[in-house]
């Protein structure tokens, strides 16, 4: 490539998130790259965007290293549309977003940030993938990470991806020579059997704490949630146009002038 | 029908809308109505759930009728969740959300609150139906909705829909006899090009205002936003299983080996 690729890097994690700190080191290796995060964790914060408050935004330095880094005080999707359209000064060749603290297979992908942001780049067409590990802890490690992130990362930069299509990429919390390969997969049909805490506050009032167990329905082998069970890293092509096209021909018979 | 259905009714704009009380209103006339809803307004909370912090919920009267009524402090995918875990004493026939304030057409899917409570109920099996107006004011006219709210209602209660499957039905905002019909349709290929509209607070700090323009890049007759220009009420079959089937065989070329 006769121009280093322009890398843009985001997550929902925050700007000082360790699975952020790994992901910009392998893209360090790739091209230039410019960092646009969250000032604080977005977790769980689906594909929100900021329409009735105010953004900030303000570089930073917080590790050592080429790439330059923006903290925005808005979600992952706003981080996306604030760098394309205020910081950098020509068109992202790539969008990585993570690496996520915490799988982002099966249903888990309409609650996550992470690919959100990775969305919101592919709505304006920019190529894009959003990288998680099965660890939601701080202190994960990441090494093993680097090698499938680099890989995946570089055919992308090489064969792009179809218009409307962004990745989204799960790794399995094992050592590097425990992980089989890379699956490409489809969504597992999946969800969460959810279970509120009730408890009481100190003035009598209740509230309830979210918590839940995961089910995965999905017997098929063709799955995230079975490549990442065997120990192999998926990645499920995702598209933003939700339409159910199977679903056209039925609601075409019903009446409506009932 | 030999008992009345039960009916989730829902919403992103708060409790108080004018909009989920039209909805409520044509509701009574199906079943039985619970509404559960967000306290405050959550417009553009895209799927947001909320994990890291304490829900609330209060039983409350805001309109006289037989339904009951609850606030919720979470976003309108939370609503779904409590309703079915901890307020409903058996499971919906159906669930609703709106009628919002405003387009859900097009790639909006993807940031409405609206829709994102609708999808939700889908995961968790429950025929679903999102309900909005091209009319983004509070004191919007929903009175040439309740028609159109109604027939679609009921078709779902009777045919009920395919598992994974969720409506999203947009209203022109025209007089009911300005209003053609009812189209299927699928979900157009447009997007947002943003403009952030930047000021300096009293402090001397840059900030961000998000506004943008709307661009519909798609110029097929058989999407929601050619229906809607139309004047037609648009229905597009919804799902949340996001892989990208198409992109599967493309990715299996790729040498994840180098």
């Amino acid at each position: 490539m006769a121009k280093r690729p322009l890398i843009l890097v985001t997550n929902d994690d925050g700007i000082t998130a360790p699975g952020l700190r790994t992901l910009i080191s392998v893209m360090n290796q790739l091209g230039e790259v410019v960092v646009v995060a969250p000032d604080s964790p977005q977790s769980a914060m689906g594909h929100a965007i900021t329409i009735n408050s105010t953004l900030y935004i303000e570089e930073m330095t917080i590790d050592d290293g080429p790439q330059k880094e923006y903290a925005c005080s808005g979600t992952p999707a706003d981080c996306v549309k604030i760098a394309v359209n205020e910081i950098l000064d020509r068109r992202p060749d790539i969008c990585v977003s993570g690496i996520n603290h915490g799988s982002n297979s099966s249903i888990n992908v309409i609650y996550s940030g992470t690919m959100s942001a990775a969305l919101e780049a592919g709505i304006e067409s920019i190529p894009a993938i959003g990288f998680s590990l099965l660890d939601y802890s701080w202190g994960a490690n990441f090494e093993h990470c680097t090698t499938f992130v680099k890989t995946i990362a570089e055919n992308v930069l090489e064969n792009g991806l179809n218009d409307g299509v962004v990745l989204n990429v799960n790794i399995p919390n094992k050592t590097a020579s425990d992980i089989k390969g890379i699956k490409v997969c489809r969504q597992a049909r999946a969800n969460w059997k959810e279970k509120f805490d009730k408890r009481q506050n100190p003035m009598g009032r209740d509230y309830y704490w979210l918590t839940g167990e995961f089910i995965n329905m999905d017997q098929g082998e063709d799955t995230d949630e079975w490549a990442l069970e065997q120990d192999y890293v998926s990645i499920v092509p995702v598209q933003f146009d939700l339409t159910a096209h199977h679903a056209i021909k039925t609601l075409n018979t019903w009446d409506f002038n009932a």
